[in-house]
């Protein structure tokens, strides 16, 4: 868990704003819930392996004896715990408040969430998310609008040439039952699957054996991948999906990856979209019923974001499915690549002045620069003037002046 | 605990916006802290009876022996709690970064807290709060910078004719001495002072006999309390204070309230300045140890803030006395003051179309909106159109259109 201090800050609120106002544009409206949900809907195993990482929060009032009786239950002595995602929320907010939100409800969250992690760099206990979701539209416009307004956010933050990687989950799924691989082994092959990227085709097929995989379905993954695993999507033609699967891929996942290009090539006026067909991407949630998502952006190696289709969640808390897709964008990491990013455009002053010079101008400079639409911070002159400004710049602020006590007008000059 | 639906959330939103950026103007720098923070430093006698209120978490990897070990001690179940103020956490900050903060440190917080209190009607357990701190300035301009950022935040916010109350705990302390009440006595005879505005001189006066307080010294305040107890501080003369006090008051304690008159007054370019100065203003905190303030406005009973100064609580965690004053704004109150604030100013369309009109010419006219800068939402056509455009209506959006398969032009209308 980390402090925050003024340049850092900063530089979050600036991304958060950006973000905010562009899904803002893209028709999502944002909501927030408590911190703190019912232990018992956060440990509903939706959370998968998250929920082992909850921080839970003690029972208030509890007496000796209660504490004794818990001895061997330690879940009786909480009855709160910090959300571990925004999902999970997202999910109990909307069996709550379904009668109060439109049909197709797009929601943005842009909050903490708490995991009891080992210590490790990069990996922080507290961290933020941001998260859109569409609820109650089955259809492929549905991931098209969570891709296109992700891409235009990405553009607005100067983070342009983002690309997305897309798969199904079922179309995996049938793949897997092409090649060969029995029901009950699914899972484990997925797992090894999600390496390919990592340990390569050949690391792949002998990790399969090590798990004691059938041959011949082994063998028909190593053929299929002679040919190419990841296709450009860059029309909203059908062939290059067929292409990329195994022959005789159902219509109707075909269909909806189909038109998902075909949504995002009109929403950006071109054929040429920044979508690519992973056959191999799967995506560790198993909550996922069907399309799966990953930001991708050629400054880094690792994804930005993610995320996919999981039509049984909602259904878990309002007992009647209702069709859902989200994307999570990695707020943490896109904030390192902004880094750099240029300040919020306002003037920042700080005004240095010597201990002689009357509170009462001080002020008065003050606030007339205020008024002229800039920010201002005094500052008394110390013996070290270039360290003062220094940190001053460091804080944000692009210029200075030297205040001297009856002086009318301030020469501001540039901080470096 | 609540959630907050679109329309909240976004004037929720749009309040921190105009806090936050009126506060940066100013000079103020915003800073993180986690939500937790270690238990013993909650609990060190800071946090007053809010730390009666704190949510602890529980300890993770307690074995059975270890929960039976605290039985008698829940205290060793926690290690960590939820914060339940911005001060202990900004106390800590400071004492953890003074190296690479400025020498005068102005700093904004706008963050949750939690206080587990018993629910009732606008009490929440989670809650927004908005605190400037200024560390390392004794001044009097110190305070005089906390209250005109605050009103021209509040004029901002289009609450103008905002007014702050305020005393001094120094001359409160020698007033109550110069009354001939015991310094033993003190805390509950503050207890009891606070409780003026709600009980009258009279009221005030019978509980300090009931609570057996030396009849001498009630009666001096009784006969002190015949002339005017709240003074408008309205120019920086002196007089005023000084006919506020009992004859005699200490000149440093009022060279302190003057300086803050004389530079809110320059600040702000006037000397009708909205302090009132009251000598019988308490503020609960124990931790105060000069100037205590307290916002009011116009339009409502309850105040809407307030802060003072509190030069010993850095000191407890770095070893070294800082001055320190702060203000925190109460955050949950304003936001229900701007209720109805304008809309954000942009453009929020929401098309409304027939099921048989093709994804791509929906999605392309909502990025051609977007880009002209609107936000926009698209919504299938339901049988109750009057209720769709309702809904969006409360969500704030301000237009719509009617969306035809083929259509090139949309017809803008206003939503009512």
């Amino acid at each position: 868990m980390r402090d925050f201090l003024p340049a850092d800050k900063t530089r979050r609120e600036r991304v958060l704003a950006v973000i905010r106002e562009r899904y803002r544009a893209h028709g999502f409206d944002e909501i927030e819930t408590p911190v703190m949900e019912e232990y018992d809907r956060l440990h509903a195993g939706l959370g998968a392996d998250n929920e082992k990482l909850a921080y839970n929060v003690l029972k208030r009032g509890l007496d000796a004896e209660a504490i004794r009786a818990s001895a061997d239950d330690p879940a009786k002595l909480t009855d709160l715990g910090l959300r571990y995602d925004l999902t999970v929320p997202l999910a109990r907010f909307y069996a709550s408040h379904r009668g109060e939100l439109p049909t197709v409800f797009r929601s943005i969250q842009i909050a903490p969430v708490w995991r009891a992690e080992r210590p490790q760099k990069g990996r922080y206990r507290q961290f933020v998310q941001c998260d859109i979701d569409i609820i109650g539209d089955a259809s492929s416009r549905a991931e098209a609008e969570l891709a296109v307004a992700t891409l235009d956010t990405l553009d607005a933050l100067g983070l342009d040439g983002g690309s997305i990687r897309i798969n199904d989950r079922r179309a995996l799924d049938w793949m897997l039952d092409a090649f060969g691989f029995p029901v009950a082994d699914r899972p484990g092959v997925l797992i090894t699957i999600d390496k390919l990227d990592k340990i390569g085709p050949e690391g792949v097929a002998a990790e399969l054996r090590d798990r004691g995989a059938v041959e011949s379905a082994v063998a028909a993954f190593e053929a299929f991948l002679v040919r190419p695993v990841t296709l450009e999507y860059n029309s909203y033609g059908e062939r290059q999906i067929r292409k990329a699967l195994p022959d005789g891929a159902p219509d109707e996942i075909v269909a909806h990856l189909v038109g998902i290009g075909q949504a995002v090539a009109a929403a950006r006026g071109t054929l040429e979209i920044p979508l690519v067909f992973d056959p191999f991407l799967v995506r560790g949630m198993g909550y996922y019923t069907g399309t799966i998502l990953e930001l991708a952006h050629p400054s880094v190696g690792y994804s930005l974001g993610g995320g996919g289709r999981y039509d049984g969640m909602i259904g878990r808390f309002l007992g009647q499915d209702v069709p859902a897709v989200g994307f999570s964008i990695g707020f943490e990491r896109i904030v390192d690549l902004v880094a750099d990013a240029a300040a919020d455009g306002v003037d920042a002053v700080v005004l240095v002045h010597d201990r002689d010079v009357p509170v009462g101008e001080l002020v008065a400079h003050k606030t007339r620069l205020i008024g002229a639409g800039a920010r201002v911070r005094l500052e008394t002159r110390t013996k070290n003037l270039k360290a003062l400004l220094e940190r001053a710049a460091a804080d944000g602020y692009t210029a200075f002046a030297l205040v001297s006590a009856g002086a009318d007008d301030l020469e501001l000059k540039p901080l470096a």
